[in-house]
């Protein structure tokens, strides 16, 4: 089936609206919740097991919005390792990057729109919360962050590729999607505490935007902190495609094409690369 | 295969049954064994954490008895979502109604019967634990709860409507029981803080009814706590069902007209819309 | 394929050997690691909803096991319950039983061996870890936990039929049993207060009399607890399997017999009932 | 497909890559942020429910990467047993360990640079965090951690022969990797305690020798505590697969041989055994 590039930025808006509500709505509920000191004896509403598979979860709903109609991207960084790596036209990649951006914005005023009443119960300066919307450094300084960022998203990008893959994975595609959210709750237990796994520059840039014009503080853009889980996703994700590529992508390629018999696997695979 | 309404009833009175019985019995769990402070040293049965995965699995439970039979909608915001955008015929929407409502009333009565021994000793005068049957504000006033509700639901109508659609997710139909289910997780662990995700208007008002009956206080009938997570979830369902028609149901409908040459592209995908 | 009497309970022994290396193994981490008072500063290995998966996991390893040779029942309430509803021959029940409780029987033989080196230095007097075995009831009496077991029972094996037959969820038999052990997480996470959720004759008994052999007090044999979860399952499987058979299972053979015209519905659906 | 060695060895080498990069990662988050009673206050980035999750996240995601194209062993203790039930040529044995030696010491270096600005805050001395890397008895001396490792890798190996099976298992194939990864959760909840489910030499002995390299104390080489996770798999994975095909497997091919009248299965159910 074929869409308007309209349609698909719009499914690339929605989806990634749909991530951020999930996203920051999971980390919204663990920090307002019972995990103020501020608020004694309140009921916990989760903690990190439950971001972990919130953002899993949240991504996941993404991808049941918008992957048939945009391929659901939701990530600046996939969709430039995906052109990057000749698997999609670079000419889409800003429109694509644009519904990304608002998608991930709105998402975090509908976030701060559900929350407002309690938020300004726990934080009413808005001085300590913006880390509901995007991602702070557990260390000072920049490199700490950059690696973290760029080893995260080349795991992410090289297994949704492994993942997406028809000749690594034929029979798995009809949990394709799930496999894709445990890569990011894997991301989250297993990454998740150098920069607060953004992976994603939308998913960051996005509702840090929007938490410097609704008035918080500490938002990260006097410092610089804001750059890091912008920069390092793009370096990673195109560096784990170009490993994935190298010791798996191309064997899979070479190797069935030898089996078929015919150039790009087409027929009996349905691949084109 | 074709049922009679009163087959089909009776499966969605059946289905709620056993949603409520996991629901409110994970929070029964949750709230008798350990988190009161009343017993000190009790071993704890669980977090928001299991709340979470036990709603989930409620609904998934649900679906597998009533989703042949009835659909399982178990959830008059989902019918009412169904008939408003013209998949479900408005002359059943009542008795369907009024079945689920009288599963969440048994379900809730037989959760009551099986902890009742271990209620009566954490909570004699059955004055604080009428939120194990149904839902209340974190913070007071109408429209926190209210937005809370109408984000959610859209969220959860929205998402069923993308995992329910043949053009959308034809590879996923396999697992879509257990995609819903996750989006239940999804929604509360993103959004179960300001209202306790009631999302369901029988799951919230059947059980308040048999709370009331059962003698329980502050049951949220006479403050009108009772009406947000009815009115709430209505609105939210017609509007994430008109939502996710506008931007994703209806350009995969033109696209799969235009690709098969067939107005409600029937055969290819078995889709009447 | 065909499979000899004695083929299939070695299938159910050793299935059900694996079940409870996996459950006894759980409790014993949570017990034995951290949650005990004695030992200040342990790391916990697990809490409540460890418990809840892990039990669940562990049937779901049992059915890996057993589930092509025997059917996995791994449980006299489900091989009862089925034979009461003719799904099963009544000749076979005694050997499948005697499978299952030997099976049982060794599991928590080789879980004790595994934690003894730990277990030693936790209870020296094998006085408070009974519970690692069996179950125990959090209220006194015969009634609360005999319910609470025949409600669980019920649920375990009604939605066990309901995943299993084949009018009922086509689509879902290839994951039919992760769905099963899903239905034991819910299960654990929902009703797993009032007596252990033992819902299973032969997972409590035989580990039970390992535990009275090996020397542990208070086993539950002098106060009649061993006879709750005995017989609360084995009347909650009949029910749970009678009320899946009037509401959902009799009308999905009725509706499929119309549907095909053929009494049994054998050639579509490969069902006979 | 056809691959040459060395692209198996290269797969063999990513694979078990990304297992320590995603299995160590999860327990540097859980040691490094807020389990150090140094730093009072800190988050918690998770606890043991993490620890099992995410390592077995971390093995799918070893399988989405090396699964294809080498089978994705990514455990000489699996390489072994596959040997030594005459499933995989001995002449594959070394290079294929070699690769997964490999592996799993980049992993740890991986992990290492990761988590280094933050791992000096918490341990500057190196002298308490060698556990991130390696696992280490609950309780001294040799056998205790031997029998678990032996239980813990006969299961694993057992369970990963069960699942790929196709006479056992034809309809699960789809969701293989998934089945595998939730043996390994499973074995962490119920035998993560007497010596923290290494269950793999390669695991255990290469992150090990890493932390020994960069210069960590009580790395276990000096009291011989990494002979135990190396033995004791090799053992117990060869166990766990004559157990499998002695009560399972074999009645397995005999009852297809009976049912197709063919010599190995092999037209139907495509197995050589």
């Amino acid at each position: 089936m074929k869409f308007t590039l309209s349609q698909e930025v719009m499914a690339e808006l929605l989806g990634t609206m749909v991530l951020i509500l999930f996203g920051c709505g999971v980390v919204a509920m663990v920090v307002l919740f019972g995990s103020n000191p501020a608020i004694p004896g309140e009921v916990v509403k989760g903690g990190y097991t439950n971001i972990t598979l919130g953002w899993g979860f949240a991504v996941l709903m993404g991808i049941f919005i918008a992957g048939t109609i945009s391929g659901a991207h939701l990530n600046p960084a996939v969709t430039i390792a995906l052109a990057a790596t000749g698997r999609f036209p670079w000419a889409k990649v800003g429109p694509y990057i644009a519904g990304q951006m608002i998608g991930a914005f709105l998402g975090a005023a509908i976030v701060f729109a559900v929350y407002h009443a309690k938020w300004v119960e726990v934080d009413p300066q808005l001085a300590n919360t913006a880390g509901i919307f995007s991602t702070f450094p557990a260390v000072p300084g920049f490199w700490p962050g950059f690696i973290d960022q760029v080893v995260g998203t080349a795991l992410l990008v090289g297994l949704i590729l492994a993942i997406g893959d028809k000749l690594n994975n034929p029979a798995g595609a009809a949990w394709g999607s799930l496999a894709v959210a445990f890569v990011v709750m894997a991301i989250g237990m297993s990454f998740g505490g150098m920069h607060g796994y953004a992976i994603n520059p939308a998913r960051d840039l996005g509702p840090r935007l929007f938490s410097a014009i609704a008035g918080f503080q500490n938002t990260g853009f006097s410092n610089g902190v804001w750059l890091v889980p912008v920069l390092g996703p793009i370096v990673g994700g195109v560096l784990g495609a170009l490993i994935y590529d190298t010791f798996i992508g191309k064997p899979l390629l070479r190797a069935g094409e030898a089996h078929t018999g015919i150039q790009g696997v087409d027929p009996e695979y349905n691949v084109k690369r």
